[in-house]
């Protein structure tokens, strides 16, 4: 089969010949139909974050297709089943975070001592064939295509999660900070649970988008965001924390603000002016809360409220795919199709 | 090896020797050492509830003991290790409700159409070996001995998911209803945590008791529980839903009642005189809630806060157990050692 | 001035000339320009809860009009404001309950043992002028008219409070039991939210209405509900604790049912097949829970997101109005104007 | 009368002679006994804050005594009533934030554009006599004494509404960061309500009291507490930010940091490195959260497990009261008697 790999830091992609790989235990084996590509693939290629051990390294998380078989044990499901696989897999068991016994799927497994992660800790996702724990995976709803799942698995995931983490009251208005890969898909969850949405965006030619995707009002900045009125809730898709710290100033007294990404190199600041501790205001932590808001996600996709916006690249094009997103000239997620 | 098996509807359990069973994938083969024996038992044994399909009947689902065997794929568990089995083991993955992907764990999976329950669709765990999924297994901390730990898998299980799903503020008062095989742990938990706790028990044999065991207030009824000043919390952990209604005019404004058994024959009811409209009191149903919480009683058990009161037969003694369980005449879980 | 009144027991309202009352400390005069009907002034005609102990009796707690003079200490409202008056003004401050200083504000000083309570302790809203406890009215907004806030000030108050209470998580569907004063508000609200709403109905005439106002689905009972798929959230608005009983079927697992009314004669009742406590249902009692969600409430209105149904009375027709209501035909509140 | 007035920035407190203030409608006299000396107060003195445009600048917000009057309107209390009075008396109930309606009591109070702030915006409890509004006090308990009370109207008040506003699960433990006029009370109230507690000073010599207090554990910073097992929840009661960042590191997944304080001159941040994200962590503003809040600590205080430890000194001592305070010299309240 062919398998996107990466042959060593900072090295361009290549499509390769290797074996398909076989369903252990408690596995499926999954013909991959689209992949996306996440910024954490870039992280990973060009060395911002450690690179991986096995080899070849095939990274991704982000893999919708078909269950081409079943390994030992596994009953939830069958040849044939059109499922989504994620990013943290499996967890340990037996380090302190996996003794507590919390629940095992959704990224708090990132907590674990020695997850099991796709394309981090094990083979990813951008190949023909990939196999995955099975109680990873989510089944696809019918109406939702492999190449609209692909970005939901991480990009919707977290997103989703975001706006639940928040759990933002029927009335709230919702700002969405970052207009990318995650934030066109928060703008679109927040519009279609009918909250009245605000996008913060410094790139005026995002704004005609950012109202299509459901954006209320758009703003700039923090400033721009009081002046309109502030937000109950703040969900920060982009990866600068410095961004998400200027926005700190439109979140109204009892407001939210979640931190849904990493920033590789900035600080969120609540600085001594910060009216933070007077308005019994809550910076929130979330990422992947659940494979059950997952399932929440991927059910307004199918009801078609939400739909990603994706760039799809044939499999051969993959190293073109991975150019043009480390440039951020994909709008909004690249989709390689195997 | 042994097994304690109920040769049909009604009739008195036997010790026979039956194979003993090999672990699946994902699944471990446990050497029981204590398993105690709930009401559930005895509801399946005397025709209450459908009796099980499987052969020869075993019921049980509150089995300590040590892994002897793991199958293919389980990677939490090795041999030798102190675990616990739970009642729900695993769900079907395909029906409605599995496909929402709400946490497996947990007797949440009791809405599942197919669930995987130890002693009611797959055998149990009155016998000297078991096997059962890996993934619905805890560790057992080294503090807690097999015995001690028996009764916390079903009994403690539901006791502290009624008091977590309370949500009990720091300063709250907690009631107990029942002193039994739930009720006198929960009110250990209830005490462990620091709150002020009342018990509820028309038994006045069980008054002393029921203050050794943590109750600062011991009343009869819900007239008794108002008088006294009423409760934030009611932990119901007895079967009558008569008795639980007559708790709820000791609840007061706020509170929560939490239902944490099934009455097979009585009904619980809000009647028009009630104040929980005014009053803003909620029924809460609550069960086995997550193994994160089964995993939290162990815990207070290993600290020594908590210590499940039981009497232990061994195996050759079980159809007695099962008699003086019948009659209520154990204080307060009958434990059988294998 | 003008101010209808109850001459006494099951007696058919009058219009009499009465003083205008002055504002005391802490109180506001206002002049009422709308005033609602509610099922709670029938029942106090006739019969049904004690008759009122202050002479003459006018009842009523939906006043919305304009501030015409401010008592001694009153500073958050002056002259010409335009205000809504509710039901409960006050309450005591020295019984047991109030001892605990819970916010005062809402329907929660119902359980005050003297509450001020409009047109139950102290003279009520069916009149040209009143006299209310400062803190206890909310400004209209602007494009709300007198006569739309006026069933806001219970029935929009209840039925938003109820959806609040429930808790709703964005993605979830809601469920509105009983299309009347109450139930056609609850639906507005649910749907104004984004909420995927079902109406609960038995009678077929009201199907088109409850599909204009909010409901994607409409279902008889309980067992229809269940057979549509079922609903998180369930809000009971209508007075027959039997229909909400019945509609508890429909309740999907974690869901949450709320009773926001009393019934003075039926019981719900949680049977021994209940479900409530493996699926960790929740039974949620609700009423006025705070001035904030009135504001939320009215603030909805005026953004043209909900309108009430009202058919208005001039005040020489209220004998008519209280005849056409206490026979169920008005749709779906009558308001009289002063 | 005798108050203690602030000459002007900067100078030394004087006591001086001053008429009795009379109570105005909705306002008590209130005879005080016990005034506590908060940080803030010192902060008014030397120019950290704008200074107050009243005339004399009497500061303070912590009074303990008894009603000596009420003014027109009053029904809550009466003369001769034991009462504690607070910092945030009213609000304007015009600007947007007071639209909202949210629950007045509080120091979410501070939110409104023009609050009634005790020794603020309005003449302060540094004298023997007071004008307060009758709604923001609360009843003490005739087991508390004048001078017990007094810390609790503020430092107690703003410990125990962190703890609350932490959510702290029945099982959790809970770490309190500074040892001080707020924190030796957040031990105490944690280790009251069952709480497995952790202190977190760099002051060697604090340890042993920090013990008795209430803390099993006593550990020097975030580092330290982190390789103690961490805590679910850690409570910043002094008034580096600088700290509370660093105490960070020993929070666990799915903790919560309460930053109950303002530092007038650091930040908190949370850094590139942070697990904030993946361990689903929160940060969440506290202060004043309600009189409810405050009713709770005084019944702790009520009930004997909560005690605070105060210096006392007699108004004509004052001057050496706040030098000394000022000094850090005070372990842990100043308070003066009148």
């Amino acid at each position: 089969m062919k398998a996107a790999v990466v042959p060593e830091v900072g090295a361009t992609w290549e499509l390769r010949d290797v074996p398909v790989p076989q369903p252990g235990p408690g596995q499926v084996l999954i013909r991959v139909r689209a992949s996306g590509l996440c910024h954490n693939d870039l992280w990973l290629t060009d060395g911002h974050f450690p690179f991986p051990a096995f080899d070849p390294v095939v990274v991704g998380h982000e893999a919708a297709g078909d269950v081409a078989a079943v390994g030992p044990g596994v009953t939830r499901l069958k040849v044939g089943d059109r499922v989504g696989a994620t990013w943290v897999q499996g967890t340990c068991g037996t380090c302190d975070y996996c003794k507590l016994n919390l629940p095992l799927t959704g990224q708090s497994g990132m907590n674990c001592a020695a997850p099991v992660m796709s394309g981090l800790t094990v083979p990813g996702h951008h190949a023909e064939y990939i196999t995955v724990l099975a109680d990873s995976t989510v089944l696809l709803p019918d109406e939702v295509s492999y190449v609209q799942a692909a970005p939901v698995l991480c990009a919707g995931y977290t997103s989703w999660s975001a706006l639940r983490a928040a759990d933002p009251k029927p009335h709230e208005r919702v700002a969405v900070l970052g207009i990318g890969g995650l934030g066109h898909l928060a703008l679109q969850f927040s519009r279609a649970c009918g909250f009245d949405t605000v996008a913060i965006t410094r790139s005026p030619d995002k704004h005609d988008l950012a109202r299509e995707l459901g954006a209320a009002t758009v703003v700039a900045d923090g400033a721009e965001l009081a002046a309109a009125g502030g937000a109950d809730v703040i969900l920060v898709t982009g990866t600068s924390y410095e961004a998400a710290t200027d926005a700190l100033q439109g979140l109204r007294p009892h407001g939210r603000l979640v931190l849904a990404t990493i920033d590789p190199e900035g600080s969120f600041s609540i600085g001594p002016t910060s009216p933070v501790w007077a308005q019994r205001q809550q910076i929130i932590g979330a990422t992947h809360n659940g494979l059950e808001h997952l399932t929440e996600a991927l059910r307004l996709v199918a009801e078609g409220k939400v739909d990603p916006i994706v760039e799809v690249f044939p499999k051969e094009r993959i190293a073109e795919a991975v150019a043009l997103a480390a440039k951020g000239e994909v709008r909004f997620r690249a989709v390689v199709t195997y």
